[in-house]
C-alpha cells in the first residue's frame, strides 16, 4: 500500500490586534481551501493561529481573555471546522486554551478529515519570563500567561485517510528541543507538525541576530531533528510585521533526510505542498536510527535526573 | 580575560591497511606541526587515527591485535605526543583501546598542551552488528570488536592553555544522537571534540545515498547539535577511498549558532583552524537554551524509560 500524504503548509501573515476574528478565520479558511484545491489531506496552520501573538503584550481583565478559547470548536471558529470537514481536510492548528477549571495553556489540535478532534498537545517549553521586563515595549510573557503544557509528549496513530501516519505535534519553542522529538519518535512517529511565532529581531533593539540567522535556526532545528528522529516534519510560521514586531517566516516541510522539499517564500499567507512518502521513514528507523539496537539509555540520566548545568570539578 | 581559543582539525585521509604505522605516525605529526604553525592550542584527529577503519574486516588473532593500543602513550605514539608537548599544543585523538583486562574499546583522548592525558571517553553509540553480513565484502563490526563505552558522556574542565574550556569528545556516529550531546552540555560543554570514519557510499551497493547526502547529513547533525547545546564543535574526518572503501570529508568548525566558520575542501590530510571565542556560548546558554529556565525533565521519560519504539494505540 502506498502511504504517500500529501501535506501542505498554511503559513499566516500577520493577525494584528486591530484584526478582526472573523478576518483571520475568513483568510485561514481561504487557505484550507487553497491548501484543499492543491489536494492536500492535512493542513498545518501555525501557533495562536486565530489571534495576534498576545504574549508580546502585558494584559489583563477582558482583553487577556479575549484571546482564550474557552471551547474547542466554538462558534467563532466553527467555520473552519465545518468547511474542513466539507472538503474532507483534515488540520493543525494553535491556540490559546481556557479550561472548565481556568487553567490556560498554549495549545494545539489535530483535526481529522472527518472532523474529529483526534489528538491535543499543550505546549511544555514555554520561553519567555512571569514577570514583565522592566522598560521594554515588547514583552514575552508565555510563562506568565500559560501553564507548563501536563499532556507529554502523545504521538497519535491516525486513521486510512492519513495512511494510519504516527502523529506528533510540537509547538513553536519545542522545535528547538531535542528532548521533545525524541519522546515523540520513541512513539514511531513519522510526520511532526510545529507552528510557530518567532522572533525576526529583538523588537526592543537589544541583540544583532539577523533575522535570516533566526530563520536558519528555525530550520536548521527541524532539519536535523527530523533527520535524527527518522520522520516528516512541516514547520510553519506566522509571518510578517505584526502589530509592529517581526515575525520570520520560513515555513518548511522536511523529509525524514533532513532536506527542506517545500517553503515558503513570502512573509505572508501562502500555502505550500508535499507529497509525504512516511515510508521514506523506514530506511532511517532500521538503520542508522534503530533505536532498539543502538540506543543506550543506561547512559543518558543526566537528562532525566537534572534539569541545568552542573559543571564538572577542574581536573588536577 | 579573553576566551578566544584557536582550535585545528586535523582530516586525515586514508589509512590503507598496507600503511606502516610509523608512515600514519608521520602524516599525523606534519598535521600537528601545520596546526601548531598556524597557532592552534588544540589539534584535532580523526576516530581510529593511527590505523585504517578495521571494524570494515572480519578478522581475528594477531591481525586483529595489531590494530589495538594495549598502553596510551606507547612507543609507537610516543613520537607524536613529544612533538605536540615541545609545540605546547594539546589534541584530541581516537584509538582502539585494549585494556589490561582484555576488553575493547573504540575510545578517544583528550591530551593538554603539556603532554598530560587529560580526558577519556569511550564510543557508546556503536554502530554495525556482531556478525559478518553474509556476502559482503565490506563489514561494519564495531559491535563485535568493542565493547560499549563504560565511561558515560565524561566533561573535561581544562586549564588555563585552553581557557578553562569545558571540553566533551564523542566518537563518529554518537555525533548523530542528541542524548549524547546532551548529556554532555548539562555539564556546561563549551567545546565539543569529535573524530569519525564515515562511509561515503555503501561499498557493498546496497543504497542509493550519495556522497554529498552524507557528508550533508554529518554536517547537519554537528550544527543543529552545537546550536542546541550552545557549544562549539570541531568534527573531523578520516577521508577518502581507504582499502577500497569510500570514506566522507567534509571536516567543520562550527559556532554556538550552528555555522559553520571553516571547513575541509579536500579528502586528504588538510588541516583548517578557526578561532573559537568560548564566551559566543552565553547567548544561547543564558537565553533561548538556559537548561534551568527552560527544560521539563518531568516530561522526558521516555529518553531514558526505554530503549526501542513503542507504538501508540490506534485512536478509535
Amino acid at each position: 500500500m502506498s502511504r504517500v500524504i500529501r501535506v501542505a503548509a498554511a503559513q499566516m501573515g500577520p493577525n494584528q490586534k486591530s484584526s478582526s476574528r472573523s478576518e483571520i478565520l475568513q483568510r485561514m479558511i481561504a487557505l484550507l481551501e487553497e491548501g484543499a484545491r492543491q489536494g492536500a489531506a492535512l493542513v498545518v496552520f501555525p501557533e495562536l493561529a486565530f489571534t495576534t501573538f498576545f504574549p508580546r503584550w502585558l494584559l489583563d481583565g477582558e482583553e487577556l481573555d479575549s484571546y482564550f478559547e474557552t471551547a474547542m470548536p466554538n462558534p467563532d471558529v466553527q467555520p473552519l471546522f465545518d468547511r474542513a470537514a466539507e472538503l474532507k481536510v483534515g488540520f493543525y492548528v494553535g491556540y490559546g486554551e481556557r479550561t472548565p477549571e481556568g487553567q490556560n495553556f498554549n495549545t494545539a489540535i489535530l483535526v481529522a478529515p472527518d472532523g474529529q478532534i483526534v489528538g491535543k498537545y499543550r505546549k511544555i517549553h514555554l520561553p519567555g519570563s512571569v514577570e514583565p521586563r522592566a522598560g521594554a515595549v515588547y514583552q514575552q510573557l508565555e510563562k506568565r500567561y500559560f501553564e507548563y503544557g501536563d499532556l507529554g509528549f502523545p504521538a497519535f496513530r491516525t486513521g486510512a485517510e492519513w495512511k494510519d501516519a504516527i502523529v506528533g505535534m510540537l509547538i513553536c519553542n519545542d522545535r528547538r528541543w531535542p528532548e521533545a522529538w525524541r519522546s515523540l519518535a520513541l512513539q514511531g512517529m513519522e510526520l511532526l507538525c510545529v507552528g510557530y511565532n518567532s522572533a525576526a529581531y529583538d523588537p526592543n533593539g537589544g541583540d544583532r541576530e539577523s533575522a535570516e540567522l533566526r530563520t536558519f535556526h528555525a530550520q536548521l532545528v527541524v532539519q536535523a531533528n527530523a533527520y535524527m528522529n527518522a520522520c516528516w516534519a512541516v514547520a510553519v510560521a506566522k509571518a510578517g510585521n505584526e502589530d509592529g514586531s517581526g515575525l520570520i517566516g520560513g515555513s518548511c516541510i522536511v523529509d525524514p533526510n533532513g532536506l527542506i522539499v517545500a517553503q515558503a517564500r513570502t512573509l505572508d499567507d501562502e500555502i505550500i505542498t508535499a507529497d509525504c512518502d512516511l515510508d521514506l521513514c523506514l530506511q532511517g528507523k532500521t538503520k542508522m536510527f534503530n533505536f532498539e539496537a543502538h540506543r543506550r539509555p543506561e547512559w543518558y540520566s543526566r537528562i532525566t535526573g537534572q534539569v541545568g548545568v552542573k559543571e564538572p570539578e577542574k581536573v588536577a
